[in-house]
């Protein structure tokens, strides 16, 4: 597939996902194209897997987009270990989701900076860092964020893995000033690993 | 840091891991600068927290490079759960590791086929795809993937999630028939997330 087909399939095609009460794709299943606040509501108890038919998506942890981030790009996940990639805190929850507007991988910049509220020395990144340290960042903390552009996923770990901060431009105005504001489920400013949300 | 710099340095660095007995880069360490086939010889019971100074360094679940593999990237791994990204299968052991070579990352392409002995249709790859679906490739797995250069980490999960399957130029000539070759633990052609590995 060319570049010009891919832009075609792209502007064709919607957000869409659908999730189970069961791994693998069985039992009780519901298809949707825009945000949902609490898959409680719709009578599930839980969401055990999911197919994202077209993305990106960002998955919560609690009702009201709380709690632990999971971004869901296009593909399966037949149980909780798909999407979470971190389970040292195993809360198995994905309660309330949504689409992630402002991935666009042609134009995605994010500048960190060395202290809480863009203080201190500044880094511009334009692509996917799966070590920060390898690129030059000497510590294994990012104490504030700004988005100029896009949408990223920051990890606690190296090599895309651990807690996960989804940080769009579109949110906040891409301003993050200390790891609070990161995520609800945020309790260290740690963060190894960086890259792009694409379509 | 220019591009320079980054490349002196890179220059400058030997591969360099450091090991440990307990979380968090506590108890008895050791430090290597070339592979360690067993870490049992070594008066270890176990490692639980590594840091890696210079990479990248494979990790595997067995002595003599067998098992679940690991991609070890430069930064700090606490725990278990920092490495491995995947928990429904969880050994929590790492008994052996090397060096990665031939990473190199300005020059590294892939190559995906439709059908074991790279049969069928073929879609060649030089950038990190976090949703191989989302790139064209119709199903969520890969029969068999041919290495032209550098080295590459191919996922069972989108967004870098699950098995890691680390295929080198360095190895097999690059070539993997089928999902056997991914590796020993391998037990799925299941692959939906490719990226390249740095130095």
């Amino acid at each position: 597939m060319n570049p010009e087909q891919q832009m075609e399939q792209r502007g064709r095609s919607q957000w869409s996902i659908t999730v189970f009460e069961e791994e693998y794709f069985q039992g009780k299943s519901c298809q949707f194209t825009m945000e949902c606040q609490n898959i409680l509501d719709r009578d599930f108890r839980k969401i055990r897997s999911i197919k994202v038919e077209n993305g990106p998506w960002v998955g919560y942890e609690y009702p009201e987009f709380q709690g632990q981030q999971f971004v869901l790009e296009k593909g399966d996940y037949p149980c909780y270990h798909a999407w979470s990639g971190n389970s040292s805190y195993r809360t198995e929850h994905l309660l309330s989701f949504r689409p992630i507007q402002c991935a666009k991988h042609s134009d995605s910049k994010v500048s960190l900076y060395e202290c809480e509220d863009f203080q201190g020395r500044k880094f511009e990144l334009c692509d996917d860092y799966p070590s920060l340290q390898a690129m030059g960042w000497c510590s294994k903390e990012v104490p504030s964020i700004k988005v100029n552009s896009g949408a990223w996923v920051a990890y606690q770990y190296p090599g895309y893995r651990g807690y996960q901060y989804i940080l769009e431009r579109d949110r906040r105005e891409g301003e993050f000033r200390n790891y609070n504001e990161f995520g609800t489920q945020a309790h260290t400013n740690q963060i190894q690993s960086i890259r792009r949300i694409q379509h």
